[in-house]
C-alpha cells in the first residue's frame, strides 16, 4: 500500500539519500533534482511518515486534552461528548489526533499536562471548564504548550481564547418570564468555581436587577440531576416558594420538573422552568422544556481551529461564538395568581 | 522538575553514552557499571522519556479508539463518555494514553485505523460498536495492530474479547412484565446491525417465547430522544396496542414515557415502561424509570486492561464481566385489565 522512499529513488534514478534530502528540504541535491524527485514522489503518492516528520519538527500532531472531571458526571453532562466531536471533525481534517487523558484533582491534573509535555505527545491544548484565578495558563507558559481557552480567564492569559457568552441566553430566559408576569423566579445554578456556573447565575441576577426583582433564590447545584431535584425541593419548601425556576442546565431542569410533578405541581400551569443545552431530550420532554440552544460542536471545532492557526504561527484575537438562543417549548407559561402562589401547602 | 541523562552521568561519573548504553541496556558497559547507573538513575528519580523509548521499542505508549457515530448520538448516549472513563483510569494507572479520532462511513473508519496504524500513533485498538460481519477484524490482522473487541463479533476474531451479557438483564425485564401479567409487551429496539442492537431484541424475543407470548410488537430506532417517542406513538396508535414496552436505552425509554403521558396515557396504570443503562436521570424521573443497570466504566477498565496485558505478551480467554442487573422503578406496575387495554381511543 504505501510508498518508500526506496520506491521514490528506484523511480528518479537518484539514491535514497537524495530523495531524503529532497523530501526533507535539505541541502545535498540540486534545485532541478530536487523538484524532479518531488515531482515524482508525488506521482507515485508518497506520503510523509508522520512519525519521522514528528522527529524532524519536533511536533507530535496532536492535541491535548485533559479532562479533571468526576466520570459520572462525564457520563450525563451533555457538553463534553459533543465538544469532543467538533474538536475531532476539525483534527481529522487537518491530520491530527486527539490526546485525551483524565486526572481528577488539581495535582494529578498538573502531572497530567507535565506528562503530555515531557513525553512530546502533544502540540498544544485546549483548556476546557477554565476556574477562577485558573493555575493552568501559568503551567502552559512554563511547559511552553500552545493552548486555547473556552471563553476568556479572569486574570492575564497570553491565550487565544474562544468565547460563548451564555450571558445572554440565561438573561433571554429570565426576561421572558418576567415577561410572562413572574416576579419570584430562583436559579439553581452550576458549580460556582467553574466560570460557567458563575457568569449564569450572574446573567440571572443581572436580569432580575433589571427588572426590578429580588435576587434571593439562588440555590448552587453541581449539574447533576440529584442536584437539581434537591435544589427543586428546598425552593418548592420555602413559604415564598418561587413561580419559575431557571436553571443551569437541562439534566437539573428535567430532574426538578419531574420532582414538582411528583409532588402534584403543575407545569407550568404551577411553576414554570427553564433549561439550558437544548439537549435532544428536551423537545422530548412533556411538556417539552423551555431551554437554550447551544453549539458546543461549533464550539469544539472553532477552539480546535485557532490551536491550529496558533500551532503555524497565525494569531488571532479572541473569537466570539454566536449567542446561544432561547427555544421556547411547554413548561415555560403565565404567572400563576398571587393568591394560589402565595396559599401554603 | 525532569532528571536529564546529564544529570545521571554527572551523578555517577561517567560519560553520557554509557548512561544511555546503560539505561537502553545496550553492551557497552560492564554489568557492574551498568548496575551503578541504573542505581543512581533510580535516586535521582530519573524517568524515561516515553518518545525516546518509544523509538527503541516501536511503541507509541498509546491505544486508539476510533469512534464511527454521529456527533449528534455521541452528545446523547450515555455509554461512551462513561466508557472513555474507564478506559482513562487504566491507561492513567499504565502511562498509556488515549488517541481518540472519529469516522463517519466504512471508508473513513478503514482510512483511520489505515492512519494510526502507518504513523505509529497506536499500540494497539479498542473496537466498539461491533457489527455484524464486522471488517475491522480483518483489518487490525492485516494492519499489524493489537485489538480487544466489546463482546465476540459473530465469525472468526483471533482477538480476546471483553463481554457483557446484555441478553440477562433485558431477559429479567420482560419476566419482571409477564410476572405483572402483562401479556402484550412491545421492543422498541435498537440500530439492529449493531450487535447489541440485536441480541436485545433476541433475548427480548426469547423471553417472550418462553412465556408463551407473541413477538410481534417490534419496533427498530435508533438509540435517540426522537425514534423512541416515534416508536412509542407508532405502538400506542395499534388497535391490539401494548400494555408494555421494553426499550432497548433510557433515552428511548424517558422520551416514550413522556409522549405517553402527553396522550393521557397514565404510566404505570396504563402502561409500563422499562429502560435500560440506568442513566443518574433514571431514577430522578416521574415516575422513577425501571431500567437495567449497566457499568459502562467497569467495561473500559477492563477492556483497556486487557489490550495492555496483550500488549505486553500476556495472552487469557475472553472475560465476561457481571450480567447488568434490573433496577425497580415505578414505571412498572400490574397490566391493565383487558376492557382498559383493548378499548378504542
Amino acid at each position: 500500500m504505501s510508498v518508500t522512499i526506496s520506491d521514490v529513488a528506484l523511480a528518479a534514478g537518484v539514491s535514497k539519500g537524495a530523495v531524503s534530502h529532497a523530501l526533507n528540504g535539505n541541502a545535498g541535491v540540486s534545485e532541478s533534482t530536487r523538484a524532479r524527485i518531488l515531482q515524482v514522489a508525488s506521482d507515485l503518492g508518497w506520503k510523509p511518515n508522520l512519525r519521522a516528520k514528528a522527529l524532524s519538527t519536533s511536533k507530535a500532531f496532536a492535541v491535548g486534552l485533559v479532562v479533571a472531571r468526576d466520570p459520572r458526571l462525564l457520563g450525563t453532562d451533555p457538553f463534553f461528548p459533543a465538544f469532543i466531536a467538533g474538536v475531532e471533525s476539525t483534527l481529522v481534517e487537518n491530520d491530527f489526533v486527539l490526546v485525551l487523558t483524565s486526572a481528577m484533582g488539581q495535582d494529578k491534573e498538573e502531572q497530567s499536562y507535565r506528562k503530555l509535555a515531557r513525553d512530546g505527545r502533544v502540540d498544544g491544548v485546549i483548556l476546557t471548564d477554565v476556574r477562577v484565578r485558573d493555575p493552568r495558563i501559568a503551567l502552559m507558559q512554563e511547559l511552553g504548550l500552545a493552548a486555547v481557552t473556552l471563553n476568556r480567564p479572569e486574570g492575564v492569559s497570553s491565550f487565544p481564547a474562544v468565547c460563548m457568552d451564555d450571558t445572554e441566553g440565561i438573561a433571554g430566559a429570565t426576561r421572558h418570564l418576567i415577561a410572562l408576569g413572574h416576579e419570584r423566579i430562583a436559579h439553581v445554578g452550576g458549580t460556582q468555581s467553574y466560570i460557567h456556573g458563575c457568569s449564569r447565575r450572574r446573567a440571572w441576577e443581572g436580569a432580575m436587577v433589571r427588572g426590578g426583582l429580588k435576587t434571593d433564590l439562588f440555590v448552587e447545584a453541581d449539574f447533576t440531576a440529584a442536584a437539581g431535584a434537591a435544589a427543586t425541593a428546598d425552593l418548592l419548601r420555602r413559604r415564598d416558594r418561587p413561580t419559575a425556576i431557571v436553571f443551569a442546565n437541562d439534566l437539573m431542569a428535567i430532574a426538578g420538573l419531574s420532582f414538582a410533578q411528583s409532588q402534584g405541581i403543575a407545569v407550568p400551569a404551577d411553576l414554570s422552568i427553564t433549561g439550558y443545552d437544548n439537549t435532544e431530550l428536551a423537545s422530548f420532554l412533556n411538556p417539552p422544556l423551555t431551554t437554550i440552544s447551544t453549539d458546543p460542536v461549533l464550539w469544539g471545532r472553532v477552539a480546535a481551529q485557532v490551536l491550529l492557526d496558533q500551532l503555524n504561527g497565525v494569531r488571532g484575537g479572541d473569537i466570539v461564538l454566536p449567542e446561544p438562543q432561547l427555544v421556547l417549548g411547554g413548561s415555560t407559561g403565565p404567572a400563576p395568581s398571587m393568591d394560589f402562589a402565595n396559599s401554603p401547602d
